[in-house]
């Protein structure tokens, strides 16, 4: 049995404490937040757990397998690292820290105590997401032209990190688990409106192959849109994680170049085939991350979401700011 | 009485000589177009027009007032020209030209021989952007904070222009006509992977205003995508053009900062109000755009679609290609 | 050659004179309609077209081979009669006649005079209900619990027939082409809010088989819905006709009886899998109609839509109408 | 406070205990079911309640103030009738009773112990649904012509209760709710194509004034439909119940007839305005029915949705059986 101290009640931890709690193998001892009126909403839904406002309990107590970091980005680093002091393994909502040396620094304090982190790349245990591993790796899809992300809604601003590490911040972990390549580099513009953190930003990634990626993240949009383009040589797959029953559709859509006798005698075709909407599996995507997290812990397995995938993220996230702060100027990673 | 000549009848043509025809004052003489089955298709359909596959049978003919210019771009100066050179009134399929000096030069021409252009815009005569530069210029909503297009879908290559100037210079066009500012630098980023023309681009425009303008165009989307968002301070608004029955939808949503004593004490509010569908006029673009274009020409009004405007947009298209030839580096205008 | 003239050009005339004046094989020598605003839209678009107001100008034109009556349904009879009576073949809008007796007779003249009559069911000529058919056919639905059909919109109010004979006429021609099992009984009601007319309606049809199927139609729906659902014990297939892309969904979904051991150890399983949408031939309907009229009478062939097809409706919507007046009560047929 | 007893943890009951146990003045002292493993799940989640197989311990526990009965159906009127002769207060799953006379001895029970019935009429806890009754009720939609339902989907089959009962009784009561007007008559007709019980049923709701409802309920669909529309003189509403954004849509669309000098001189005029989507409140509907039952408990209220609206609808539910069984024939209510 792990059990686990969770920190932060607020809009995320309450999906933690109840996907843990429902896991086989995993117990929820403690939760802790500086709010009261979390903190009470915490303690009238699970009553036979203990709350505390003082993160201390839950480093100090002996019980405690194991951490979830649960709170805003900018502590993510000192929680974790304090966790990983006091022998606890970490669980730690993405992005895993705002800085790639703060990243690096507790990825080491890990191995030097042996001990795991799992950083919270929920989308990766989506049946989506993994569906999509399978088109990708199967060769369905064939070599891939573009990757063309937008995630935008009316959304909650942060005020310690901008709308591409709360939004972007997915869809680079959902791109770096598809795709088995890395970026050469990225370009990245983005506005501020309201509270001095950019709320609206495009970012596109460049390759070494002919792939280009894109991604469009906003908190100021009126409608919710969260959809995926991937087009490929031989298939075409959009994602709409919107769509309740048909979240990812295959398209039997091509164009071929079938002569090449000079520029002037090329033959463009164009193939409008079937659509194809394979089933997905429904699970919510916590509770098997949940399971996974148990999994890893018991069998002393490296996560894929572990502290080293944390940290890639984070790195394009860096290189994302520092982008934006240059006027889109192109990034090398 | 216009009388019309119209020189290509291929994919557009079809629709420009179907609507002048309808148009009262205007009449369609002549068309012409060097494949024999298109010109076939135009006098079976309508069987009192004049067929040819020689372009100076209109530019030489007396009867004709005004040449409709319907073919490939890299041949609208050409012809465009010679067309004003013999005296006729131009009529020119988007975009004006390929590059700004010939723009100018057909501007100047024009000028001198007292005659008129119009670049074929078609958008700004929709019901759907006449209704919306009503909402933007009445201040509905507010001041705005961006303007984020995608116009992709299986396109058909072309081998004379990229994706950006067949598809983006539509939107660059109602853009152009919906807001009262012109961008004072671009960055565009795209790929080729067919044919050497990119059929994948991101284009930025940067405001000296707050605003941020992004345009994604595709040729090898699987489904066609039509949609602008435009988010205002006071309102924000939803144009999907695929939507036959709601196409523009207006949303009372936004995000407010309600207290400012220090970044620290920022206080965000979020308005989520109802939305409003407003009927937009249904009447086909093309049909209103082929009337102003005999208004015009019988008044002697310069059009809001003139060489002029035409130009505005070539100039962003070329720097659109330049900042892709840079690999994203931005271009001011 | 066949030479067509055709009476009416309101609503749907513009569309029959422009397919059948494409069409290879035809020629649409004459127009009539009483009303003068008509008239001159058809000459404006079709100058070489003789524009008529005297129906006898066509009937009495030793020139026409066939007469298209596209007028409303109360004068269908009395037109088409007039027509074979000069000789000439007969293309109908649907419903074909007011009456069955009405229809018998037109048969029986057609066939004394040995010319063909073909009723405009434009739908079986789509792509959507061609490719239906195939699926039908061939099995892969497996046996048919249920066809459920829904036609609604803010539709155009006729003071000569009701929305059953309007709407519902074009799925009864439809399901009559598809389910190879005619309906032994109907049930219908409805209710007349505006004009006398019963605008809104639903039907029930009793089949031998433990298939139903139930109509829905309304003129006074704000939205259009165009839906047909058909519930096999193998497949499930939706026909979403206002879905340009996707019109055809076919769901490997269904419940199946695994074990049958007394009611009380009935299991019942579920199968939910995936979904795919077959590409549809996107050819106009109206075009292939054409063309079909024509090859119907050059070989000698007997449409699929002929007299007795257009019959075979006629006697539904008149047990319709029975069932309305008698509150519902059902009809055998 | 109010110590509540749930017996039944399937598939409504999970949502039962976590909305009571997180409302103010209410607790959920003990869950019974006699499936093992649903007991373990809800044990598992709520390890403070008390779990047991045995629905005796809730009768005579002294500590506990009402009994929720969240099993089959035809359990209702058996359990229900144990709590109330225990002196309980009751919440039942809807649908109440099997059967009018069950209900109303339940009824005339609670009236003689002084305990209130609550029957889980859910859907009249919607944002959407007091939305709609304030459209209805405040004028907005004028006299209403039609109410057109249609609930479908791949629905769990009942081996006690048919399509009707388990689907169409969520329609019922919110038309029950809505509309000031009960019907005098309806018919419906069923098929049974898998388990014997009807799983397609169509029903028709005759009025004394000029209303009609119609209603679609089907086990056997590939597809989630949640849809009613409400066809008014002056507005027109639908309301999409999968739309997660858009529940409510409201339609400035209509016909009138504007002269009526004899039935020939009728002119019929169409109205198509703008669409208006008004914020729908998000709030689970469970949560404020728990408040509500609370409420009712503490102050001695008779709640809107008491025995009397359950046994309405039971009624309503029955009359549907004798017509499927009539073949389709009216029944008067």
């Amino acid at each position: 049995m792990i059990n686990i101290g969770v920190i932060g009640y607020g809009y995320w931890g309450p999906n933690i404490v109840r996907n843990f709690n429902a896991t086989e193998g995993a117990k929820i001892l403690s939760v802790c937040d500086r709010n009261r009126q979390a903190l009470a909403r915490a303690c009238k839904t699970h009553p036979h757990i203990r709350g505390t406002s003082d993160c201390n309990d839950i480093f100090n107590s002996s019980e405690v397998d194991a951490v979830a970091v649960i709170t805003p980005a900018s502590t993510h680093y000192e929680l974790a690292k304090r966790a990983l002091q006091n022998g606890k393994h970490v669980f730690v909502e993405k992005p895993f820290t705002t800085s790639a040396p703060q990243a690096e620094e507790l990825i080491e304090l890990a191995a030097k105590k042996n001990l795991n982190i799992m950083v919270d790349h929920t989308f990766i245990f989506t049946g989506a997401v993994r569906k999509i591993k399978q088109c990708v790796d199967n060769g369905m899809l064939g070599d891939i032209y573009y990757y063309d992300s937008t995630r935008v809604n009316l959304g909650l601003f942060h005020d310690d990190v901008n709308v591409v590490w709360d939004l972007a911040s997915h869809d680079f972990s959902i791109m770096d688990y598809l795709i088995n390549e890395e970026p050469g580099a990225l370009a990245a513009c983005g506005k501020a409106h309201i509270n001095g953190m950019e709320d609206t930003a495009y970012i596109t990634f460049y390759f070494s192959s002919n792939m280009i990626a894109h991604f469009n993240v906003n908190w100021l949009s009126p409608v919710k849109v969260r959809t995926t383009f991937i087009g490929g040589e031989n298939k075409m797959l959009v994602w709409d994680d919107t769509n309740a029953d048909e979240k990812l559709k295959i398209y039997d859509k091509g164009v071929a170049v079938t002569n090449k006798e000079g520029l002037y005698d090329l033959l463009i075709s164009y193939r409008s085939g079937d659509m194809w909407a394979p089933r997905v599996e429904q699970t919510e995507a916590l509770r098997l991350e949940s399971e996974y997290f148990v999994d890893c812990l018991r069998d002393g397995k490296t996560p894929v979401n572990d502290g080293c995938a944390g940290l890639r993220i984070v790195k394009l996230l860096e290189a994302c700011d520092e982008s934006i702060r240059s006027n889109g100027h192109m990034v090398t990673l």
